[in-house]
């Protein structure tokens, strides 16, 4: 049977996360070690599992058959005004003219978003590097990309303006610890692209999974969003970094008068959302002290980047470039020019069955030529981080000589 | 800020059932009693919610963080087996050939096989009327509609075999208690349905939420996909009404060359289902004896339908036709060819807060004049059905005339 599926779909291709995280799992034998650098999944030790069985019990003890019922198509209703606080704890985020929709993780909300804006042949402005599932889901949707590089601080603001002034359906930016670069904005750039924006009338997609994985640095910079006057920014939020990523429980704040759009998306492609996570995410913001949970699993994740980090700086060769993040789950190393992360990764996947993820495809257009790789330190033990980088650091040895 | 969000999605609207249960739920006063007729939602009573507490316990005992982590793309492993066990237990409907990808509830698999073969323009045929959620979304991405009638037996197959002839993306199909009509599908039609297929390579899909529901009639009917020879029969199942449509969980078998496309759609979509309700489903399915199960909510559903049916037969006009249904959760009756049904349903939402779904949107192209409405029996009590129906009566005398 010939099916003949869209060409947008046979282009999509499975996330290389996935594809290098299969490759260490092949044919592995029960005694041999997998060490998985790849994925962006939080520590376990860092999910509150025991209370996700406990507030199980009580969410169907005080609401029964609703937490299995079907639920709105725009979300549980007593899960916004506990959104709203959380986001605006440390400053306001969230307007009096804004709204929200609950989406399966800040992934529903990137391609809501993308299938609302996107028409093909539509440009979309994304930092290069970024995070690749976001770019796939707006590729899917017909995005042309428009890369713009980035600083140290952020976006260049100069690239961006370039960028805009060919017009562009919205710009998708990660400003806390972006994925791969685990690179931050500063407060000058956030109000700079801002301005653009406004300048241009070209929507910003904020997405924040990283934001408040900050372990050291310790300064609090305000959200794009929270200089919105007009409705220009939409902001995506996720609980898959704080509480479980498997609530599936992101959501989506923008304008009121956008929300109503993202509601009918959510009737046609996925009839909302599940009552239980809504139900489980609404009393942990409602009981828990989020301050003190923040930071407590803020000291998990220092402690497993700075692990990670002095192994590195023992076993990888000197020619090998990076930082001790502030935040967010990843390092983002560059090897030498002349030594292609792809082989570096296929080989460590291969042959040591460890799983780090070349950084090809985090960059627009995929090029061949990249030395960059990314190391995700929150799911991995410390012992495992060990092991995997002492081993990764011998590999560096035979791809950057002696 | 003008969004210029795509027109697709500007017209497409929240669905009719949304709309009619929010009228008869507006400005609500504490003492008036609402009783909506208008939901697709499963009785209470017939959802396991103890055991969904109990086994939450137990998977997070048994799998810990797992139960909470990403999930993959295409699904829980181990929910496969038991979904094909589940499936083949009255006769091979998933063959050796068909693999499965787990869906949020079949709305979303619905949405996916959408976006994966349509393009703006192409034809889809579905049976006229038909569940309008699927309308939607084929409408949505692209679809023009082309409507085929429904006998008493099922589609009327020179119509579909007309349809066919001009070419389309697929046929869709509710072969079991069609949503709105109840009607079922003879097997000879189904037989003569997949020949079709067959004859003009026009893929099939079928979508059987509610087959499980029979109360009377007492035989099983295999589905289309059980004569699948060739792939071309795309059969979605959902967990909603036999488990808890809160579960979400939905599933799609196809040919396993097929499948992959849709893990690829789901990474960009929503990253994957959430492992708890996977986890719980597998479960159920492991641990419950289905067909006892199935035969207890039966008559649940029994008992209402009858409630709603002999209500009916006591209160409503005599010109109004319906019939007892075998199963489903669904009356569809018709006013007289004088009375519209969109007039009779918001009057009943306004003035007596019971929520009746017009039939218009359920028909291609949701034409003005249509006298059908759709009664839910299956999730108001008992009471509130003799209550509902009887208001509902007294209106229909109203409209009928003395």
């Amino acid at each position: 049977m010939n099916y003949r599926i869209n060409e947008n779909l046979c282009q999509a291709k499975l996330s290389i996360i996935r594809r290098i995280s299969d490759l260490a799992l092949e044919n592995k034998q029960p005694d041999e070690r997998v060490v998985l650098f790849s994925s962006g999944q939080p520590a376990d030790e860092a999910m509150p599992v025991e209370l996700v069985k406990e507030y199980t019990a009580k969410v169907i003890d005080e609401y029964g058959c609703d937490v299995i019922q079907y639920g709105g198509h725009k979300g549980y209703p007593k899960l916004f005004p506990e959104i709203r606080k959380f986001l605006n704890k440390d400053g306001e985020v969230a307007k009096e003219d804004d709204d929200f929709i609950i989406t399966y993780g800040s992934s529903e909300a990137i391609f809501a978003v993308g299938s609302a804006f996107i028409k093909p042949g539509d440009r979309v402005i994304v930092e290069n590097p970024t995070y690749l599932n976001a770019t796939n889901s707006f590729k899917y949707c017909g995005a042309e990309l428009v890369p713009v590089a980035v600083d140290a601080d952020g976006v260049n603001i100069e690239a961006l303006e370039e960028a805009m002034k060919g017009g562009a359906r919205f710009f998708y930016t990660i400003p806390n610890f972006g994925n791969p670069s685990s690179i931050t904005m500063s407060l000058e750039k956030r109000k700079a692209v801002y301005k653009l924006a406004v300048k241009y009338q070209i929507p910003i997609l904020e997405d924040n999974p990283y934001g408040y994985l900050r372990f050291s640095g310790n300064e609090y910079i305000p959200p794009i969003k929270s200089f919105d006057q007009e409705g220009i920014v939409l902001y995506m939020g996720t609980f898959s970094k704080i509480v479980a990523p498997g609530m599936r429980c992101g959501f989506l704040c923008a304008n009121k008068e956008l929300i109503p759009k993202f509601v009918v998306f959510k009737g046609v492609s996925s009839s909302g959302n599940i009552n239980w996570s809504q139900y489980i995410v609404t009393e942990f913001l409602k009981n828990v002290d989020i301050n003190a949970h923040i930071a407590k699993i803020s000291v998990i994740y220092e402690d497993k980047a700075r692990a990670m980090y002095n192994k590195m700086k023992e076993c990888f060769h000197p020619s090998v470039e990076y930082t001790m993040p502030q935040g967010g789950m990843f390092i983002w190393a560059k090897l030498p020019d002349t030594v292609k992360a792809t082989d570096f990764c296929l080989d460590a996947a291969k042959n040591l069955r460890i799983a780090v993820v070349p950084g090809n495809d985090f960059f627009c257009g995929s090029p061949e030529d990249c030395s960059y790789i990314r190391l995700n330190f929150s799911k991995p033990s410390v012992e495992d981080i060990e092991y995997g980088i002492e081993k990764l650091g011998e590999l560096t040895y035979k791809y950057c000589g002696k």
